[in-house]
Formats: C-alpha cells, structure tokens, sequence
C-alpha cells in the first residue's frame, strides 16, 4: 500500500502522477481537512475537493484549484448584494458543496460523503478525509488569531507569529489502517506547515508515519514556493532573522522541520541538497500530467517499491 | 396607497405595470411567502424573488421565473452526485439565496433582508414579505399532506384534498400599516388557493382587507389558468363533480372563492362576467411589457384612482 498525506495544488498534482502508476486498489490518499470551512451555510473541503477535481480530470489546468470550464455567476449576485464575497466559490463548485452540505446535515460522515463523491466521479484510488471531525487550522497574527481561510484568502497571508490545530478528534479507522498497512508513505510537495502538519497533529498519525518508510518530495523550488503561502510561513515561523533568507530557504528547511520522519528525500534539481537522509535531485515542478507521472515514477524507484 | 398582495409570475407581472404608472412612494407589494422553503441548506423565496427579479428587469422573459441569462452548472453537480435536483435553482439566483440564508441566520428579518435586496437591485416600490416568521402552505393529497413546493414541483400537483397554513404569524407593522393607509388594495391574477389564501390567512389581514375597496383581477382565462395550478385547485377544491368542469371553471368561481372580500372585479374580455359586482372585461393576459403597462391604467381607471 502507498499512502500519501495530501494537502491541494502541490499535493493533488503528484498524487494525479502516483495514480497513474500505482493500482488504484494500492493508493491510498488522506487529505488534510483542517482548512475546511463553513461558507454561504455550506461545508466547504478545499483539499478534498482539489483532490477529486484533479484525479477525475475535473480540475481547472491553469488554476490548479476549482473546476474547469466553472463560472461565477453565483458569486457575481452575492457580490452585487453585498454579501461575503471573499472566497471564490465557483457554480458547478458550489454543487458538490451543497450536496454535501445536505448529506453532512443528515448525520453521514465526511468519509462516506467523500467515498460518494468519489464513486460519482470516477475517483478510483481510496481518498481519504484525515478526519470525520472538523478540526480548525488556526494562525495566531499580530491582528488576533484567524481562521485558516480567514488568514490565506481573505487577508491574503499576513505575517504567522504561530499556527496550531484545533480540536483534533481521531482520525477514522481506515486512516490508521491505510499508515499500519502503507509499504510506504509519500508526503507530496505540500506546505508542511499547513497541509501535512494538521495531519500529522491528529492522534496516532505521527508515531504511525514515523514507524514506516517516509519519502518526501520538498516543495521549495530555488528559493520559492511554487504556490501558496509557504515561503511567507518559513520566513516567519522557521527563519533566522539575522541571516540573509535565500541562504535560508533550501531543502534542508523542510526535511529539519519534518523532524526525523523523513527516510529519503526529493528535491529540486540544481537546489542544494540536504545531508542526513538519501536524496534525489529531479525536476519537482509539475507543469504538465507527463510531469507527474514521470516525478511519480522516479519517487517510486527511489524509494524502491515495485509496481 | 396602492397594496397589491401577490403570488408569484401573474401578481408579478401586474405589479411590474402598476410600478410602471403608480409613483413609488405610493406603490407597497406585499408578497405570499407561504412556499418559501429550505432547499440546499437555503432559504429559498419564490414568490419574493420572481417579484424583485421581474421589478429590477432581471427575469427571465419566457419562463417568467427565475433570471435572465442564467445557466444552472450548480444543478448539474448535484445531479450527478445523485443530490436533491428536484427544484430548479439557477446560479445566479444561488447567490441571492445563499447572501439571504447568512442574513437570515444573523438574525436579520425576512423584510429588513428583503429591503436590503431590493436596494442593490434598484427596486423602488415598497416590496414586504407578507410575514417574517415562517408559515407554511401544506397541501393535503391522497398521499399524505406535503408541503407546498414538494407539492407543485416535486410531485407535479397531484389532486388537492384540502389546503392548509401552518404557523402563521403576525405580519410585519408595515404590512398592517400599509393595508390600513390603502386607497386601493388590488389581488392580481394570482393562484388564490395557494398565493393570496396564506396572506388573507395572516392575523389581521382579511378583516382589513375587507375594509378596503378590492379590485380583483381573475387569473382564469377561457376556462384556463395562465400558468401554475390553478384549475387543478379549483377542479378538487371548489367545483361540483356533478358537473361539467368547463361550465364552473368561469371567472365567477374566483369572485365567489373571495367570499365577499371585492368590490370591482376584471376579467377576460370574452369569458363570462360574475354578477353581484362591478366588472370590467378586457385582455388580461400579459405577454409583454406593454400589455402590463396597460392593464395596470385600466385597472386603476375602473377603480376610480386618480394618478
């Protein structure tokens, strides 16, 4: 079994590449859930969601997030009446949102509305929400502590001083199962801090992880984040401020702050790599689907699992 | 003052010629939100919307419901994960539904809501629901009473056995208020069993009503409804199986049905005219602007109102 822990863009791209070349009955995915939110009344899952956009092929190519071919009309009248129009739902998006909403509200849990999604979609591998309760990424500022959403979308990413996890219920049986059966567990090129990390706070996942094979694809990229607010979360939450940044901001930072979860390591080619743990430079970046599965393939090898 | 009571396209549709002639300041709508309902986890309110919808110019012209230039992507989604698609919500009329819910769930009465909606959309005469706290228009079938949309939209209108309204309150002040400053109170071609039915059935409505001059305008047309399901009302709850429906279903049955509540009555030029009140026959199918243009003077004119 492979297991990866996923947030959305960086994360759904190469679990896209993984599911390309592992069985789907050997893939198993479990999607952060503690950036959900609740939006217009409705539950709204961004990772999952991301998830089964890109695996289904649903996905929009060149946002990476929301549905191809979406539109706005929807948001156009809440914003023409004034109302909250800071999070951009899409229309054919706000479908599975109220649809979810609605099995949620009569008591299914958010893995079997996920499972249900997935049918109807043709998501073959196992996706897995991390947790059946919500739990809340939250990111303490110099302005009071926001909501994850709050602080990313809203208010665009503001200085972090602190990011914690609250009410982090366990995670359903077949999380636990799928980390205690995993041949190998891939953490993708999500942000750590706000992806994985929820992941690895609820309890029994971080001594599972540890217990087997970790490989872990880095997602800084010459000094960058290739999306999101990652770099902006090192600079204020793992950086020295007495050292110059881009000194700061290479692979090492990612594997250190995995804390010896980590048994082999993929970075960007030309990055410098790391010392500790085995590594492979490649080019990380996934621009195209040959991207991914190709990335996927070579962290397959280099971890040395048969397909 | 000018009150119109009305139900969804028909009272639209006049409401929009009498807006047309009638100076805002002296023109208050007040519309059945009987058969609002909660759909999606939203508050949904028909009669409310095809009003401000055809007002400010945004209905749709052919179906007479809903907006113009809509598209239904959000609809899609939820059919194909197997949710409640039964009732045809639009996209951009999603947005208006979900910035009305969060209103609502702050705590913001549905006539403060309906006041703030009819400001962004540029609609000027006074529009109030006809009560802020729900009430609900049940419809008693062969299979059990359902409520009032499930009735007309989900199960197509089978036969109605008995019409009932559940939990009504007392109307907002201005509903009262306006009722009691009226010079005209006109009943427009709406559905009277299941549109002005739940306004008269409201504390304080019907007795003053009753003390104002009624002008009434029948919604039958050659034995026919314009739209919705109202010879289908009439055929189960006020004709005589013994016999033929053709002969009963003249504009008669409407003025009888009122039960004495009006003073003027106008009817389709060509159908039968009702004795016992002042009549007036002319054409009142509205197919175009123009025509609710027109019906609106006449009808004003026949009530002997000065503009």
């Amino acid at each position: 079994m492979i297991v990866v822990l996923s947030g959305g863009v960086g994360g759904a791209r190469l679990v896209d590449g993984l599911a390309r070349v592992v069985p789907p009955e050997r893939l198993v995915v479990v999607a952060n859930s503690g950036d959900d939110l609740w939006h217009w009344g409705l539950r709204v899952c961004p990772d999952l969601d991301t998830l089964t956009y890109t695996l289904s092929g649903r996905a929009d190519p060149d946002r990476g997030w929301g549905r191809a071919d979406e539109r706005f009309l929807a948001l156009e009248t809440v914003r023409e009446l004034g109302g909250a129009d800071w999070f951009g739902l899409g229309d054919r998006d706000l479908g599975l949102h109220v649809t979810r909403t609605a099995w949620l509200r009569d008591g299914v849990p958010l893995s079997e509305v996920t499972r249900r999604v997935c049918a109807a979609f043709g998501v073959q591998p196992t996706l897995l929400p991390a947790s059946d309760t919500p739990w809340e990424t939250k990111v303490r500022t110099d302005d009071g502590e926001l909501a994850f959403q709050e602080w990313l979308v809203r208010r665009r990413a503001p200085p972090a001083r602190a990011i914690r996890f609250e009410g982090a219920g366990a995670p359903p049986a077949a999380v636990l199962d799928a980390l205690d059966a995993a041949r190998l567990i891939v953490l993708p090129p999500s942000n750590p801090f706000v992806s994985i990390d929820p992941i690895l706070a609820l309890p029994g996942v971080r001594e599972r992880v540890a217990a087997r094979p970790v490989v872990a694809v880095s997602p800084l990229v010459g000094g960058r984040a290739v999306k999101g607010p990652l770099a902006e979360n090192l600079r204020d939450l793992a950086c020295d401020s007495g050292r110059p940044l881009a000194e700061q901001l290479v692979p090492s930072i990612i594997l250190d702050h995995y804390g010896g979860l980590i048994d082999r390591f993929v970075y960007e080619d030309g990055d410098r790599p790391p010392a500790g743990v085995p590594c492979l430079g490649t080019r990380t970046v996934m621009s195209d689907v040959a991207d991914r599965e190709r990335l996927a393939r070579e962290v397959l090898a280099f971890a040395e699992v048969d397909l």
